[in-house]
């Protein structure tokens, strides 16, 4: 079942709407501009691609408001409440000038061309794969390989049932309509991180010795598990802190510059939990839980690994 | 500020309605019937009470569907959808029968007199007490000392601090109706958790060296914790499993007869989760959390302590 909106099947099980515009992009440096919000994991992906390739000159970055209104997601955090390149005050302008028949969620990650002002591409599984490689000539010296040809069937596989069971889990968990919905998700998405957990317990990468697309992808949600998934989309068989193999994994990466440097756990908990009024009428944001363990020692460099393969981790954050 | 009726402050602080029926009951055996939801934590003190005490026969016991409707409480367990003894559908009826002009929720616990089918009490702090202290003549032999004259000051003290920061406190997060007044009531929580732990650290029960009724009130909100207030109600700072004083105690009482075996998270569950559309609109039900480790060893024996004192467990739960 695909559909251009979100839709719920009869059994009450959550559908995704599918990505409106597919269509990939040719590497230009300066002319596109990634537009994302800091606390949808779909888009964290591409944030994190971008750092850890060194392609922050050659794609810039829009960050809008985490909280969306009623006409969706808002550059309220910039000047005067617009874009300042693009000039737009709501990503729906770009969509809307794409496409004037849209009718379904304006959604993060997008990539504006600002030739025109239109969506290139809102095809997030595309996006960060295509950062790694398409856009090979921009790469920073020592760029990882996060998608080297070699692995890419492996990559592909796990990638499948973290996409399936944890990725896009944990919001049919959340925005399931039957309890029986909910609760074939809730067994799909704690057996798919049992066999991760499996996986990971004797390596410390998904695929090869090095980190991967396949890592980017399951620690966005790992890293917004136990700060919104496991209360507000109802994920509550253990939190991520009680899943000693995810969770030293989890830590590690956090620790790896590119992960952590990335995460605003402010932007991602009050998007959460004010923004799905269905399932949070209140809008009240839980002050917890606990993220200092987010710093301690993880322990997995004891598994061998060479984070970055032969290439260097990104410069530190500056600024 | 007291009122008959629930009530939320300008600041948008929740503030529940004082018990209506608060006159005092002489102790009778076969007159009074006892009726709770295994849901309710206000409920839950006198269950257990009861139990320790060995009051089964004196004090007859009705259960409640855990589940309200807009009429409140409901006896749909019971066959034909009626209490047996009192012969009412909906608890309600007797509050009405009572006070035709009867406007708050209709609560538990309460006892009803059987002879006339009204309110006997709703005051659930003084239910507890009162059948410590007030119907000794029918306790069991070797029940034990919940609430002893020589530490009755010492009881008072930690129960003012566990009702208003803890027992009410998880309320009070849960029903907050602005942010500012879920973090503070979040702050008082844990604040006050943190200094039970620090307690308990070194003495095995809150007061004395033997469990009071200043146990029975912490263990009623502590059981509930992790399986409805952390997720439900925001209290989420830690789990209950994360704080190792406080976890071991809450098993030590768990394993011990009279506590975890008139637990029934099932009702517990499905009470909170389906009976607060405001905060729960979908009425799913979290799978979660895992709950096998209430049974694990607590290890708290250590600490020594003499449970029942001079007394003697109450006989194990048949039939």
């Amino acid at each position: 079942m695909t559909s251009t909106k979100d839709a719920v099947t009869a059994r009450g099980e959550w559908v995704r709407q599918a990505n409106r515009f597919t269509q990939r992009v040719a590497a230009e440096a300066g002319r596109y501009r990634l537009i994302v919000s800091l606390a949808c994991p779909w888009a964290h992906r591409a944030v994190i691609v971008r750092r850890l390739l060194g392609l922050e000159d050659a794609i810039s970055l829009g960050v809008v408001d985490p909280i969306r209104d009623e006409r969706g997601w808002r550059f309220t955090l910039d000047p005067d409440g617009r874009d300042p390149v693009t000039g737009i005050e709501f990503l729906s302008e770009a969509y809307l000038a794409t496409d004037p028949d849209f009718a379904g969620r304006f959604t993060v990650p997008a990539l504006i061309d600002t030739t025109s002002g239109l969506v290139a591409t809102n095809d997030f599984p595309q996006i960060s794969l295509d950062l790694s490689t398409e856009w090979t000539r921009f790469h920073r010296a020592g760029a990882p390989q996060l998608y080297p040809e070699a692995l890419r069937a492996e990559i592909d596989e796990v990638n499948d049932g973290v996409h399936r069971d944890v990725n896009q889990g944990v919001y049919q968990c959340g925005f399931a309509r039957s309890q029986v919905a909910y609760e074939e998700a809730f067994d799909r998405l704690f057996t798919r991180l049992d066999l991760l957990s499996e996986r990971l317990s004797d390596r410390r990468y998904l695929v090869g010795d090095t980190i991967t697309e396949a890592d980017v992808r399951l620690f966005t949600t790992l890293v917004r598990f136990d700060a919104v998934y496991h209360g507000h989309f109802k994920c509550n068989r253990n939190k991520l802190t009680e899943l000693p193999v995810l969770w030293a994994y989890a830590r590690d990466l956090f620790q790896t510059p590119g992960f952590g440097d990335t995460v605003d756990f402010d932007h991602i908990k009050r998007h959460y939990y004010v923004t799905h009024p269905d399932i949070n009428p209140n809008g009240i944001v839980p002050k917890g839980p606990d993220l200092s363990g987010w710093h301690s020692e993880h322990g997995r460099a004891a598994l061998g690994g060479r984070p970055f393969g032969d290439g260097t981790p990104p410069p530190n954050v500056t600024g």
